[in-house]
């Protein structure tokens, strides 16, 4: 390789050297993201828009497949609106960015810049909602939100992030329940079918649920170095709402009901997950399903006669077999283009130089494993969309590994503390429903509860931290 | 009809009678928008966000097709950001919504909420452009905007609006210039293509160009009450703002060089001119390639044998065929349906009941003509695929004729006077070139210069304001 090729590689920090710095290299490496001079507000580049733009194309149409109909609410909340539910006035208030003046003139009310908007939605559903005919409305935005964070870090936390909302309202209680197991199904199929990352799935706990709802479940994933990353939560909050925002619907026994709510939200916190799932020492490893390119054509000594034409025409017949495929004919060296496509994430690479054009073949490499593969140029297309599969599965394999791996199950404290003292991961742990335990873990182990599965199993009668009798099991991790 | 059907549509307000309100029962009866608490900021409900959803697919992929990729900069733009280049602060300072705190505490420095995103480009491409071969940089963010206005009306003119803007780099003004037009293309493309409005373009004057720009190219549409809605702009800033934030490139010659910048955007304003250009009677007309619903199917006596599965089997056929098509069985009556499904701008309605069930027929009926139309059902995919066409093309041509038919030519004072004191249009005259006469003909008449079209024409040798020799000739319009 030629020194600028190496330097392109050898500027990333090995992964399981030092975990956080590997992941800022890659988002910066990658062309994913830059910073910009407003501290935890980052600019989305042509990279990491197009994994945005992708996601967002699956998932919308998972929802709509629901019934779910896309709206677009204000970006500002008044501060009178934003109070009238206590519980979440007192979750959020804290971290609101506020617009006080406007037009030249100081605001008689401030303005809250949208952290999340279930007060507009109620706000709007007063007006809307009459009878039981009227429901359920089933309503999503995407939109940005704004929320001042303290510690701020690409895709993970920053002030400014996408993200969807979807928010519901229902005649029953048992209608919104099912909504909102519904919406954490359709986050978990998506996390594993898309994005290749297996998920627990399961309930928080009081401590952790979101501010004023009644049930918050979550899909947590495991990052490669046994970290949690909570990426999709759908909140059941009763009527809660609807009571404080006075909102009710005439029922078919023609009297007055409040109707129940949900809401739902992913964020771009998800190319994060992917980010630290998949990426390996040579960067970002893209699963074929979401990435915006999925092969890139790479032509080998590509002035020589017939090179270039040739690598031109494989990449436009993998584009008529319906790939996402490009060609490199820029004029880097082909080991830099390596470094660069596989920095990039590129799932498959295809090669075509003069002695491969004379034997009639061409070369895969994959992304996810390095393996080479031999292919005749006319079986190319549906070589690349067998390899893309294959890719997709392997990716999903691999992160169930690494999640299997390093879940572990302990029944008492002392061995709960070992885990975590040693290299981390999940462990599944009996808990006696009491917060003091949650607090207590957290303060000494910086270890938070990350959900109660859905899936329980017996691990042992009693709560790992205090010995009392055993309620719950419950996934306990660290958690960016 | 019943009483309830009746009520739907005595509810709107003639168009001819009273433009505006018919316009405001318009948006409100369709299912377009609602009003938030917020003066100034609308809410966008599904059959309104779904048209922004259609515009943006089919405006995105004319992007793509050019080059142009996507990206997501920072809701907030700093104070000192904002007034680096002086035009612009001084054209959008003074409508700018301010964020003093965030966190709870005080900002050291107020951000505004974006109300367009010049600087915060010209940040990013700062760090971003360090040679030629970087150039040219063609970036483009789909997201909403804030500018404090006074007055406000749905998707005309409101506090928050979604909107695109493009924003690029080049190595030269040529370069600089020809994307400028090329995009001016694409709206113009787009406006007759998919929302069957035709449009004028052309340049504005100094008077009504974009704070900062060197040029602002405009495509101006008619309205059906003779009135201009500015649709879409695109500037041309030369390298005023590169110079004013620094931004250097080294070029071939090995030398800095500033490099050459446009912009260019569309918002939800299309859809106030797509309602104020097809609109009738009887509400919404929406052009079929943007309408969420193209075809709904309409059962006649649904209770009566095989009526409904014949309805039913109709719209899965409809829909194999690519059409958008909708089956509506609820239990309202008919001719309910009809006003209702009119109302909200659907382009053709199918009716099938016992009678043509028996002879092996159904009913189309042209949301744009009232026309109706028997066809046998085995033919009906194709019928409606067929007339889906001729309704998009027919709209266009009524479009175009209200704009030939309602532009005039004066080439005297007197002339230009009595046409707008009379129904009003547009009126192409000569212009000198002097800002004197574009301030008289605002303040006498309430009408400016919408742009000197590209297509010029010689209406006569003086300036129909002032009598000095003429430069250019101008269209002018009362605008929205």
């Amino acid at each position: 390789m030629a020194d600028k090729e190496k330097k392109l590689v050898e500027a990333i920090t090995a992964r399981d050297e030092d975990f956080a710095q590997w992941y800022t290299d890659v988002v910066i490496k990658a062309g994913l993201v830059s910073y910009s001079n407003i501290k935890g507000f980052i600019i989305l580049k042509p990279a990491g828009y197009a994994l945005w733009e992708n996601i967002q194309k699956h998932m919308d149409a998972r929802f709509k497949a629901t019934g779910v109909e896309n709206v677009y609410l204000p970006l500002l909340i008044p501060e009178s609106l934003l109070q009238k539910e206590k519980d979440h006035v007192e979750g959020f208030a804290p971290e609101v960015a506020w617009v006080t003046m406007g037009g030249g003139e100081e605001l008689t009310e401030r303005y809250c810049v949208r952290p999340t908007s279930e007060t507009l939605f109620c706000d709007f559903y007063k007006n809307e909602i009459h009878s039981y005919k009227d429901l359920p409305m089933v309503y999503n935005q995407w939109c940005s939100v704004v929320r001042w964070e303290k510690e701020t870090r690409p895709f993970l936390r920053s002030r400014e992030f996408l993200w969807q909302e979807g928010h519901t309202m229902h005649a029953t209680r048992e209608d919104a329940e099912a909504r909102t197991q519904q919406m954490l199904d359709v986050y978990a199929s998506f996390m594993e079918e898309d994005l290749a990352i297996p998920v627990i799935k399961g309930r928080k706990t009081d401590k952790e649920k979101f501010a004023g709802a009644e049930a918050t479940y979550t899909v947590e994933a495991m990052m490669h170095d046994g970290r949690a990353l909570q990426s999709g939560t759908s909140h059941h909050f009763g009527d809660g709402f609807a009571r404080a925002f006075d909102i009710t619907f005439t029922g078919q026994d023609n009297k007055p009901h409040y109707p129940f709510q949900t809401s739902w939200g992913v964020s771009t916190r998800m190319i994060g997950a992917m980010i630290m799932v998949h990426g390996d020492d040579s960067g970002l490893v893209i699963p074929p399903r979401i990435a915006p390119v999925q092969a890139v054509v790479i032509p080998i000594q590509q002035k020589k006669e017939g090179v270039l034409q040739a690598a031109d025409r494989l990449c436009i017949e993998l584009k008529n077999a319906g790939i996402l495929a490009r060609l490199d004919d820029s004029d880097k060296s082909p080991g830099f283009k390596f470094a660069e496509h596989e920095m990039r994430g590129v799932p498959l690479r295809l090669e075509i130089g003069p002695r491969d054009l004379e034997a009639g073949k061409c070369l895969f490499a994959r992304r996810d494993t390095g393996e080479k593969i031999e292919c005749a140029i006319a079986e190319a297309p549906a070589r690349a969309k067998e390899l893309l599969e294959e890719i997709q599965k392997n990716l999903l394999a691999l992160a169930r590994r690494n999640l299997v791996e390093h879940t572990y199950a302990a029944a008492d404290w002392e061995t709960f503390c070992g885990i975590f003292n040693g290299k981390g991961g999940f462990v599944k742990s009996m808990w006696c429903g009491d917060v003091a335990c949650e607090e207590k873990i957290k303060e000494e182990l910086s270890v938070t509860s990350r959900c109660m599965p859905f899936e329980q199993e017996h691990i042992a009668d009693t709560c790992v931290c205090c010995g009392r009798p055993a309620r719950k099991m419950v996934v306990w991790g660290r958690s960016y």
